[in-house]
């Protein structure tokens, strides 16, 4: 028998009680030994389900308990999940969790003292809920060179963008639907603003590449300032708008990584990943491009995959998991600001010929396009090949004769 | 070091030579063993090779050699690759596999034989390719019933629909094309008879549900009556043609299983899946549906998988990895002709309205469907809640009055 405690009570952590308690008969199957949940760590009471005994409001039951080998958390947040982590990883208890904060911002140091003891630290539900992809890419590495990974990361603001296009809901809009659907919270910024999908692609980089990268270094936009125009004009340019996380090994042997709402090209296969889905696309140099797509998020998706890491952790007592990266490595993560990648602009101008013929001057390819319903002071145009930074320097070009650039969106390659 | 052999030095075989030169310094860091290929059989001679001095034409310099303790079979074909591998698991050598005919015919006895000597019989490779699959499948059983598995399987036959769909070539035409890219064989039949498919999906029902379906107890029908109508058809009730393998458990807990090319809505992932990709839906209980796409076969995509598992293979040298069926179970598959499903029927007629009468006499729900330039005298409808063996009781209703059933094709309700 197999005794485990989990540290919270909340969406995740019930969904957990939920598929233990379901699955009991194919998980003693895999895992060979029977799961017994020993403890659970609440602050609240919950005196009315069948395992109420088990509950406890005090950590120190579970790091004192030497018959607990697994701790499973699900709490969330840095403090005192992160304490609490440490503490079982230092006292000989492998780790389980769904916690992305924790991973992008403690992962090199968890998995070091993971290693050092010994034990494995397993974060599947980290990323992309119950959509398999730690374990594949961990996996397929090993046969693999990863050159790139690219995702749609995060199911609300997905859910948000699909609803501006598909229905023409503006930003605002299509967020108060989010939230009375329950699945943006009260407070979205964490969504919105990107920090969700940063978090992902920081622990996905960390993963295929080696060395930690934190979630500070990462160019992160979000999604708050994309218009209905916008979503046309990726729309007359053949394609959507996408919030992705990207990075991408260049050959300075320096990641290239940001995340920012794209242009997605209609052929992409990220393009069809609509709603409160995700999509995820490995290009490794063997196996071409991987997509896994599925429900990124939500109760029992992401408690299955916490199971799984469970099982895992059973059969995996004594062998460790291959499961590693180095603490981050100076000089690693390249500016943002140099990378050479096509951009939309949407201008605002009293002269469309005239602004034209200022960016021509100024960018070596500039093509417009016209979205339906184009507003008579209103220019879209694409401009290739070029960096932030040149588009920065070069705004006095792109706002000459009275024009305003109201935006840029990256357009993506994949 | 971990001795291996290689059955077979065709397009898989120099492929997993390359994938292992290619990524020795990832390979051991994984395998924490340094991978040495000791034995390539093949009956004919490649002198000109780096490592022409392994090559031998006799089995038995390798069933001989109790230093090799993996074989990787990727001759393909039932004999005499069973017979190798069957006497490579009896003497105590671990085997991988990236043969579908030999996992989808004999899978359940040599995953015995196997588990009798305590060794790895793996096949990751046998389907999708390069897309992680029997693992992820593997893996999230334990947490998850899965409910239903359908996927696009074979590439050859996608690449076929997606020319015929989007460049408007016929069958024959695409076939060609197909044959002239390299991507279909002088015979084709095994891909375009959807023998390949239902290979696949019997391994896939086997391991998800937990006994062996054998190729011959699957309905199979191929892509070679689909036309240009057909085609037409399928887009004026709003998606695409794709020949789709697909199982699913029934409340009588017997399988429906079926290899059929099928109607699927736009709004499916499967949908968007082109070219030469395979693309493999999963429904669990607790995931939801996750979709797996990338290149379905190609030597480097293939070559990745044999060699992950290689890398399994060493590390489980004493812990067998939990995969595994039983062997067929009598009265395991519902008989297809009895499934209630929705069809799409193509006629030709020289009155449609009269035809639409003795149907609708004939059936409860029918609802036209009229392609572009559809032609005079013909007729789509979509029939709901049908089985096959209506159909086919019913033909003479179908078939009044000098009407003619061209075709049916299955709607896919995914």
């Amino acid at each position: 028998m197999a005794d485990i405690a989990i540290l919270g009570h909340g969406v995740v952590g019930s969904g957990v009680m939920e598929v233990i308690e379901g699955h009991r008969e194919s998980l003693f199957e895999r895992a060979k030994e029977e799961i017994n949940v020993k403890h659970i760590l609440d602050l609240r009471d919950f005196p009315d389900l069948p395992y109420s005994d088990k509950f406890t409001k005090s950590f120190d039951d579970i790091i004192g308990d030497d018959s607990v080998r697994i701790v499973v958390e699900v709490m969330g947040g840095l403090h005192p999940a992160y304490d609490y982590v440490k503490a079982c990883l230092e006292s000989g208890k492998s780790v389980v969790t769904s916690n992305k904060e924790l991973v992008a911002t403690k992962g090199a140091e968890l998995l070091r003292i993971a290693r050092e003891n010994n034990l494995n630290f397993l974060f599947e539900a980290s990323v992309g809920g119950g959509i398999p992809i730690i374990r594949p890419i961990s996996q397929c590495l090993a046969a693999n060179d990863v050159a790139e990974i690219a995702g749609i990361l995060n199911g609300t603001t997905n859910f948000i963008l699909t609803k501006m296009i598909r229905d023409k809901m503006d930003f605002a809009e299509a967020l108060k639907l989010a939230q009375e659907n329950g699945y943006a919270e009260r407070d979205p910024s964490a969504d919105v603003g990107g920090e969700d999908s940063c978090r992902k692609i920081c622990i996905l980089a960390s993963l295929a590449f080696g060395h930690h990268v934190y979630p500070d270094e990462v160019y992160t936009q979000g999604i708050t300032e994309i218009t209905l125009e916008d979503v046309g004009y990726a729309k007359a340019w053949g394609g959507v708008i996408k919030l992705i996380g990207q990075v991408k090994m260049l050959g300075n042997r320096k990641l290239h990584i940001i995340v920012a709402p794209m242009f997605i090209s209609e052929e992409s296969q990220l393009a069809h990943v609509d709603d409160v889905f995700n999509g995820i696309m490995v290009r490794g140099d063997a196996t071409g491009d991987v997509v896994f797509y599925g429900k990124g998020a939500g109760k029992l998706p992401t408690a299955s995959a916490v199971v799984a890491d469970i099982i895992d952790c059973i059969k995996h007592f004594k062998a460790r998991k291959y499961l590693f990266w180095e603490d981050a490595k100076p000089d690693y993560i390249e500016d943002y600001k140099l990378a050479k990648m096509n951009f939309f602009l949407h201008i605002n101008t009293p002269d469309k010929e005239k602004t034209m013929r200022s960016l021509e001057d100024a960018f070596e390819k500039v093509r417009r396009v016209i979205r339906d319903n184009e507003n008579e002071n209103e220019l879209g145009v694409v401009i290739s090949d070029v960096s932030f930074a040149e588009l920065d320097e070069k705004k006095a070009h792109i706002e000459k004769d009275g024009a305003r650039l109201l935006g840029r969106i990256v357009i993506s390659e994949f």
